[in-house]
């Protein structure tokens, strides 16, 4: 193992910022960063090496990449434009320099997508590899999952179940597939989620679906105080769907628990009464009533009765 | 192990808050805080069971306040008021929803200190206990690191080396002592911190004091181009001087070593050319040079050699 300071020698490298609102960076107790006329937006996910990635699986890049990934989901799906991350990480003995350096350039690298900076964090030693992210962004108007007015449209950005299927996959023993891809580094469209929030398109409910899109309607017809029906059939419109379902034919799943049940996909689902934003998908409707109800899948179904994935509180 | 949805639910009764800034609380998929005229402050820190504490020596309550504490003192370091707390915590399997009550109080009760709130967070399992806490605070100015003047004095909140007192005191099976309930919850001074950054008695650099006095010391000096003259005579007139001086002869160590290099006392240091603060002690000078200058050590003193506790970066 490296020496603590040479490790964060080696993050301060990666994550060296030229935010102008960035008036103290990575180097003192906290960083400071100017007041801004928006409301600060914050989320926080944690990953821990066997529960959410295997390095047999993933590399650390992937693996970093992922979680900022999920951090900054978050802030989109309030409506927010993400702007800072804070990250802490426990580090097993193995890390050197190297590895310290491909975990950063993940997160930096997923971060630089949105044009957000890494602006703290904390190092530590530990058995497993634990990642903690902060994510800090801004917001004008939160989007609520409770939001949701009877008459919605429910949309979705894109289809779930390709992290679901990777790692089908990869418990299969297969290496490569565009569904391990997403596995081990979802690629979330960040766009369409800002489109959701953006005036003319603005929906009404929102939240990430990384626990499994059926957790997360729960989650909106529940804190709205209505009922969601989902059509099923809808589905196989999505771009993808058509590979999914060969996939899980292959292994002998249905395809829709992977869609409802799958987690790590990191799609956007919305309801809404405004136009319906390009490359979304409408796949049901807000009604009078509570829970979801799926038309098309048995509800008797087996796997319906297991849980969704993991949850922030 | 409780369900995650049990757990979290107990984590919302305890963190219930009712902050009017608060615009969204726990349950979404960020927490959003009004806009403030302030500057945005923001440090996180990291604990691993073993690396940064033992249940066997620490209770839940005590292992959740002491980060809690941590992190508290990062903000009020820099001069700023903490506001919020976000937690993510890699939960063992024997993890119930008692003990992370447990666990979620002690944070509670420490934020609750300076009137902060738990916004947010998330659960894992995990093998071992890992807390991940990130704390957002206003700051005006913040009081950096690198602000040292030639000329200005350098204070201390309050002594130093009583955490690695008790730590020692473990290690040699004693169970009970003020000091090992310093080792197991710092009791800080945040009242003081704050004085530091008021007006009429504002320091021009300021640290806290969490892997060892001395490594802050080289923090300073070096982010300020300096040099630091430490008199460690003056300690003798901190309060519990003695009895740590008392306990470092039983336990055959060297006092100075506990003062200077150990970790996770959470003081205060700072240096200043303003009116000193009523609690806080001159230990020393800022002159032109660089480095830190130990008069009344024996620069060959051996643990001189051993590097800090742990770093920020």
């Amino acid at each position: 193992m490296a020496t603590e300071s040479e490790m964060i020698a080696a993050l301060a490298r990666v994550f060296a910022s030229d935010d102008p609102n960035l008036t103290v960076g990575i180097g003192d107790d906290g960083a400071v960063i100017k007041a801004s006329s928006a409301n600060l937006v914050a989320a926080t996910d944690m990953a821990v090496e066997g529960v959410h990635f295997k390095r047999d699986w993933s590399t650390l890049r992937e693996i970093g990449a992922k979680l900022a990934a999920a951090n900054l989901a978050d802030i989109v799906a309030m409506g927010g434009t993400p702007k800072y991350l804070l990250v802490s990480a426990g580090l097993s003995a193995d890390f050197d320099v190297e590895k310290i350096t491909e975990l950063a350039n993940g997160i930096k690298a997923e971060a630089a997508l949105l044009g957000v900076h890494i602006i703290g964090g904390d190092i530590s030693k530990s058995s497993e590899i634990v990642i903690s992210i902060t994510a800090l962004g801004e917001v004008q108007s939160p989007i609520k999952r409770g939001g949701a007015q009877v008459g919605d449209l429910v949309v979705l950005s894109n289809l779930t179940g390709a992290s679901a299927a990777g790692l089908a996959q990869l418990r299969a023993g297969i290496s490569t597939s565009a569904f391990i891809k997403a596995h081990k580094k979802p690629v979330i469209d960040y766009k369409l989620g800002a489109q959701f929030a953006a005036p003319t398109t603005r929906v009404n409910s929102m939240c990430d679906v990384s626990d499994g899109l059926l957790v997360s309607l729960e989650d909106i017809a529940s804190a709205s105080g209505v009922a969601i029906e989902i059509d099923m059939n809808t589905f196989a419109a999505i771009s993808g769907f058509t590979e999914l379902s060969q996939c899980a034919a292959a292994q002998g799943i249905d395809v829709f628990e992977w869609v409802l049940t799958g987690g790590e996909d990191h799609a956007f689902i919305a309801t809404t009464s405004k136009p319906i934003p390009a490359g979304a998908t409408v796949i049901g409707k807000v009604v009078a009533g509570n829970g979801v109800n799926l038309l098309g899948v048995k509800q008797e179904t087996s796997w319906l009765q297991k849980p969704g994935f993991t949850h922030n509180f």
